[in-house]
C-alpha cells in the first residue's frame, strides 16, 4: 500500500475539520414491500449536500488543508467537483478556476458560476479538462484540488460514512457509484470492516473494473448517460489500491437501468437525482447487487446537478 | 367545539392503524448560517411520502375506516388528495373515482391515473369538483373520502406530528400551509400545547384568514401559483374551529415569495416541491413568521406533484 491511502483515523480527522460546515444529509429507508427487494434500502440523500453533491466534503477538506496564505485554487471535473471547489473557495475567500468539458450540463456550469468561480470549457473529457487545469496550475500558481485521487479529497468524501454509521447503524452493505473512485475509497476507509462497500460503475465508464482486470490502472473510453458524473478516464490510484486490497468485484450497470432508477426515484419519491447518482440504486433494482432478507443496504444518491428548475 | 374535532388520542389511534403503510419521511435541518434566519429550520420532506404528498396519511386512514365490504370510493381535490385516494384504494383493492378541476397539473392527473383510478375533469375549482363528486357518490353509492374536512382525514394527517415529535424533539414552532386546513388541524391536534402550529395561506387563497375575520366560514375567490394545492373555496369546519379555539393568527404570503421559496429549495437543496408546498417556507424567508435565536421551526414541505420528470 502507498502511504497516501486514507484510513479511518484520517476520515475522522477530516470530519473534525469540516465540523458543521457540511450538511448531515437525510436518509430515507424503503421497506422490502416498496422495492420488491428482499432487504431494506436506506437511501442517503447526498444530493441535498452543499453544492448539490457529495463533492463538497472532499473539496472543502482539501481547501481547509491548503497552506496558509493560499489565495487561488483550480480544479477540473465533469462539473460536480468544480461546483464544490467553487463553493469551498468562496467560503474561504479565495479564487477558483474550474475546467470542465464543453459537454457538461448547464446545471453544473450554472452552479460553478453561481459560486463566483471562473469556468473554462475544454474540448474532450475530464482527462483533457484535468490536463488544462494542470497547465493552468503550473502557469498561475493556483493550488490544484484533485477531483478524486488525493488524500484530502478521499478522506473528506469518507466523512459521509461516519454519518451513515450513526444514521443506519445496522447496515450490512454500502452501495456506491464509482467514477474516479474518491467516494468509494472514502467509504471503504470509513467503514473498514463494519460493512462491505460495493462499487458500481456504468458499463460505459468501466474504469475500475477494467483496471482490476488488467492488474494495473488503465484508461478506458467513457460515455453514456452518467458520463458527466462518472466519466474519469481512469480510476484513481487510491481507489484502485483500495479495491485491490479488499478484493471487491465492481458491478457494471447499463444505461437503461440507470435511467430506470432515475425514473424510480422521481416517480416514487420525488427525488430528482442526476443519472450518475442513480447508478448504485440501479444495481439493486436491476438485480446485479443483492440485499438479503433481514439485511439493510445503504445506497448513496450522490448528486442532483443535471436539470434546471422545471 | 363539535364532537368531530380530532384530538391527540385520535391521531395516535390513526398512527396505530396506519402502521408501516406510511413512510417516515426525512427531516433536513438548516442552521441559521444557511438561511440568514435567527433560528434553525427543520424541513419535513413530506413530498417523499407515498403519492407524493402528505395526503396519503389522511386518505389511507379514511379508507381503512370504511365499513367492511366497501368496494368503491370517490374523491375530489386539486389533485393531491385524489392521487392519495387512488393510492389508498389500490392498496385496499377497491375502485376510486376522482374529480379534479380541468386546470389540475398534468403531474397530478398522471399520479391519479397511475394508481388505476378513474379521473373526472370538472370545469371550475375544487368547489365544483366536490359538488360533482357528491352527486357521483349519491348516484353510484361510492364512499366519499373528503379532502380535508373529515375526522379520519384530519386524524390521519396529524400522524405527521407524532413523527416530528421524535425527529425534532426540541421544536418550538411548526409552520404549515393551510388550504382546506386538514394538515393544519391535524398537526394542531397532534402537537396540542407542545409547540405552536402556525398556519400560512397564499394571499390569493385566504380561506382561513377571511373566515376568522368574519367569525364564520366564508367562501373566498381562489387563484395564484398554489391554487392547485391550496385552492379550497372555504376552509374546513374542523380547521376553522381548531383555529378559533387556539386563537392563532394565519399569515398570508404573496405568490412571488412562494415562487422564491420554491427556487430556494431547488437551488440550495435540490428539493423540487410544488408551489403549495413552499408556502410555509416562504413565510419564514419573507420574514412574516419569525424563528428566534436558539429556537427551531419545523417547516412542512408537503408535496411535489407539479412537474413531470425533466
Amino acid at each position: 500500500m502507498s502511504a497516501h491511502q486514507p484510513r479511518r483515523a484520517d476520515v475522522e480527522e477530516a470530519a473534525f475539520r469540516l465540523g458543521g460546515a457540511i450538511r448531515r444529509t437525510p436518509v430515507m429507508t424503503l421497506a422490502p414491500g416498496e422495492t420488491g427487494l428482499d432487504g431494506h434500502v436506506a437511501l442517503k440523500l447526498e444530493l441535498m449536500q452543499h453544492s448539490g453533491s457529495f463533492k463538497a466534503r472532499g473539496a472543502l477538506n482539501s481547501v481547509l488543508c491548503l497552506p496558509p496564505g493560499t489565495t487561488a485554487v483550480c480544479a477540473a471535473s465533469g462539473g460536480n467537483h468544480g461546483g464544490a471547489v467553487g463553493w469551498a473557495a468562496r467560503r474561504s475567500g479565495i479564487t477558483a478556476d474550474v475546467f470542465v468539458p464543453t459537454t457538461a450540463p448547464a446545471a453544473k456550469i450554472d452552479r460553478i458560476r453561481g459560486y463566483g468561480a471562473r469556468v473554462h470549457l475544454v474540448e474532450g473529457t475530464v482527462r483533457e479538462a484535468l490536463q488544462a487545469c494542470l497547465s493552468f496550475s503550473q502557469a498561475e500558481g493556483a493550488a490544484l484540488v484533485h477531483p478524486y485521487d488525493a488524500f484530502e479529497t478521499v478522506a473528506g468524501a469518507g466523512t459521509m460514512g461516519l454519518e451513515l454509521e450513526e444514521q443506519v447503524p445496522d447496515a450490512d452493505l454500502v452501495v456506491v457509484a464509482c467514477g474516479g473512485g474518491g467516494l468509494y475509497a472514502g467509504l471503504a476507509a470509513s467503514f473498514e470492516t463494519v460493512a462491505d462497500v460495493q462499487p458500481v460503475e456504468p458499463d460505459r465508464c468501466p474504469g475500475l473494473a477494467a483496471s482490476l482486470a488488467a492488474g494495473r490502472r488503465v484508461e478506458v473510453a467513457v460515455g453514456g448517460v452518467a458520463v458527466d458524473s462518472l466519466g474519469a478516464a481512469s480510476v484513481g490510484q487510491i481507489a484502485f489500491e483500495s479495491a485491490q486490497e479488499s478484493g471487491v468485484k465492481p458491478v457494471l450497470v447499463a444505461d437503461e437501468d440507470i435511467t430506470a432508477a432515475r425514473g424510480y426515484l422521481w416517480d416514487r419519491l420525488r427525488v430528482l437525482a442526476e443519472p450518475g447518482a442513480c447508478v448504485a440504486l440501479a444495481s439493486l433494482l436491476g438485480g446485479q447487487v443483492a440485499v438479503r432478507a433481514g439485511q439493510t443496504a445503504i445506497v448513496v444518491v450522490s448528486g442532483g446537478n443535471h436539470t434546471s428548475l422545471p
